[in-house]
């Protein structure tokens, strides 16, 4: 596929300086990118590397106004980018068919055009949308629903009674309603608790590779519209977690904890359980939450504090040493004063 | 189903105040309860909701004496609502058979009543007791056995040469019995260990979605009866857990390390190898343990320190700053004061 | 098999003291060795365990000058013992076949001498190299490549277009090319950036159980010959990992970090993405790395400072609660000190 960089600048919303009909057939990062590929600019302080990429144009932001190379001008280059990137390497989907060494239950309800590989399973009551894509080893758990244009990777476990919406992605390894961890004390035994509740995927959800989704105790565990969630996570039992939020590979949410939409949970951070995160919050990586957290603030630590205190306090921390031996100098010195003074004031 | 109060106190050992005879056809949390259900109040800080619920009837603790509701009074109203929700909720156990797209090894020895779900492997020799569920993609490598009344959730892998107890459920992606992570240097370069020892897994072990517990070097990893693994917890080679211990989510025990019975570590915990931690410890979130733990106690921290020292160095951390400041200022009024006297000396 | 310690000897290029015409049949720790078994020291603060060990030989360093039993020394007794239990434990490959169960395109290239279990999924255009292993329920993905004698354990999944090496190891759940975290924001919506790179895994790397290695968003991620990665690690798009490096349980590495070589990566590390750690770094378990890393160091700490100025910084933190009642304590004697001083003035 080739386009002129004025039917790109038209799919992006953008503005073309100097030759709007070179044709471009791909994008490539700016030290890679080859004659007739597309590369971006996100960041002005990379803008030196005009000079000596070989892309055959440059998507930048609106400020960078002249170039050897013919630009590409929007508002954010790296969504034009994403934007361009997509048009370039998405391909039409094509339904596969259902491939005969699938297992599928005569009472499974299934939608057009689906592409069902080898050695899926899919149990009895299932409802399967249309352009559904499950490969090889899914198994979709009885009385489980998948909307239109999901796409369910290898070995994908979905368990019986979940709820899966639409153009959903679920990576390989992936979990969806795995029992809660719950038990009650019977004297030093753990007495386990019936897990019956269900997990809930909203529409335009994506789940990285081998993150676990607990399903509900009692109720349920919500994922909501448009959230992204990283590989290797844990969501335990009755999580909710908002529209576009977006979760980054091995963090931890305890059981029951409520998180706001447009929320950023960096890498390996860790939520205590039946907590609640406010709308737009920020938390840094490896973060420990054991409280709830005000909306729209950004937080870091473990105990997690406002972010700009623990900047501060990381950075003092390592002269924690220096600081003991200060103290002690300084305890010397002020009883050697008070010696002085004291014997000064018998003196008198 | 639908029980009267006075059978379910009968079934968990609690005595009924008001209405005895009103019934019961299930379980829901206090705020979720409708007529004819059953709800629960643990923490007596919740009473006041007790006027609101809709649930015919609530379990309390002995000291609640009086409500607008009938009350079944237990001294432990988890464990008891436990207790009734393992009744409402569990299906007697119905075998499937076995699927004739599973694959089975002709030398592996059958229990009765099973149900093996379509693309199940059981290798040679495997011996696998009566009513054992396996799902769809479980592989069981040669010569391993699993006990009775076991469940294995879809795609879980068992290496060959493994022991699985009896009642033990092992959520789907758990992997048993891969290679320890041994290796001895030959120059810069890594050579492998062989792994040739086993995992046990005792009797009424539960172990969620996607943890991994490697096998022993030489030797054996053993999970105790009673133990409860939640998800995508790391496992090392000869590592030993003791009987009713409770690990949560994404903890990371390193090789050879030996934890006591009835020991709860939180979530994301790591510990390091060849340490033993003492029956009854408890291990607060994120910590990071270097060192034997003796018994009994609570820790927290990394490295982790008593809870009680850990809680007051955490609130007193973001201090350090501000004491930083008040060091540099008592430096300075110090050095007039000191010069002042010397001055004063002088003086004299 | 019986192995003379001569024999032995000669295999791991050691020296004898002692009978070295005894027999050995096997390797066991030196608690538990047996008659005819072969145990090792490598810290000599073990060597008082020589006199009560039943082994019928000991490998320890060439400090080690006599003893009451028969020794075999060598410069590493820890290579040599894993040398000698490698050739009494490792069995000679066997092909097994390819499975009939097993699916496998009409247009993918098989080597010679396969092991081809049931439910393996093989897609068009790949190439499988001679005596590769396929345990049940391992999916490759279309146009991928794995080279001679790799083994891929039960339920790995490879996606599309993957490139994998020879004497490659993947345990159980590993996924090999799930799509790179990789959004841009467009108003509160997450748009999903194509994520069209590879993973390309050289020679002799071993990934442990359920590790997620996400392919290049464009450009490829990494991981170079010898390279050795345990369980349930995390490893971004675009990240390359640098010859022999050792990365341990459940580190997680951010997109596009560069990792030398010989590095060690200790258990729940996190890097974050777009940094460099230089050849021979050593980082301690659970640090937080948010910066370029100079080689040949090693770091602690989140964020990650010099090992060594951890330790002290370690040990220092727990006295800051008592530091700040000091600071008061300091405060209050100087404002005395300060008023007698000025009071003294006004006196003269």
């Amino acid at each position: 596929m080739k386009k002129t960089l004025k039917e790109l600048a038209a799919w992006v919303q953008g503005s073309v300086i100097g030759d709007e009909e070179v044709e471009i057939h791909g994008v490539a990062p700016i030290e890679d990118a080859k004659e007739g590929e597309l590369t971006f600019i996100a960041n002005p302080k990379y803008l030196s590397k005009l000079a000596e990429t070989r892309a055959s144009a440059v998507i930048v932001s609106p400020e960078v106004t002249s170039s050897p190379k013919p630009l590409l001008r929007v508002k954010s280059p790296y969504l034009a980018f994403a934007k361009v990137l997509t048009l370039f390497s998405q391909k039409p989907y094509r339904a596969g068919g259902v491939d005969p060494k699938a297992s599928i239950s005569a009472t499974a309800q299934l939608g057009k055009d689906l592409t069902v590989f080898p050695f899926v399973t899919i149990g009895d009551g299932c409802r399967i949308g249309d352009r559904v894509t499950l490969y090889p080893g899914v198994c979709v758990g009885d009385h489980s629903s998948i909307g239109d244009d999901s796409v369910l990777h290898p070995n994908v476990s979905v368990y019986a009674g979940m709820v899966i919406g639409q153009r959903v992605i679920l990576h390989s390894g992936v979990v969806v309603g795995s029992d809660g961890f719950g038990y009650a004390k019977e004297g030093k035994k753990n007495l386990k608790i019936p897990q019956v509740g269900k997990v809930i995927i909203e529409d335009d959800v994506e789940i990285g590779a081998n993150t676990s989704i607990d399903r509900g105790a009692l109720g349920n565990t919500v994922i909501r519209r448009g959230v992204k969630i990283d590989n290797l996570v844990q969501i335990a039992h009755n999580v909710v977690i908002g529209e576009d939020s977006i979760i980054v590979a091995q963090v931890g949410i305890s059981g029951s904890t409520k998180i706001g939409s447009n929320v950023t949970l960096a890498g390996q951070v860790g939520l205590a359980g039946h907590i609640q995160i406010g709308d737009n919050v920020q938390v840094g990586a490896q973060s420990g939450v054991g409280q709830d957290l005000p909306p729209s603030q950004a937080y870091s630590g473990s105990p997690a504090i406002p972010h700009r205190e623990w900047l501060r306090m990381a950075m003092s921390l390592p002269k924690v040493p220096e600081m003991r031996r200060v103290l002690t100098d300084i305890g010397k010195r002020l009883a050697k004063i008070e010696e002085a003074l004291s014997s000064k004031k018998e003196e008198t």
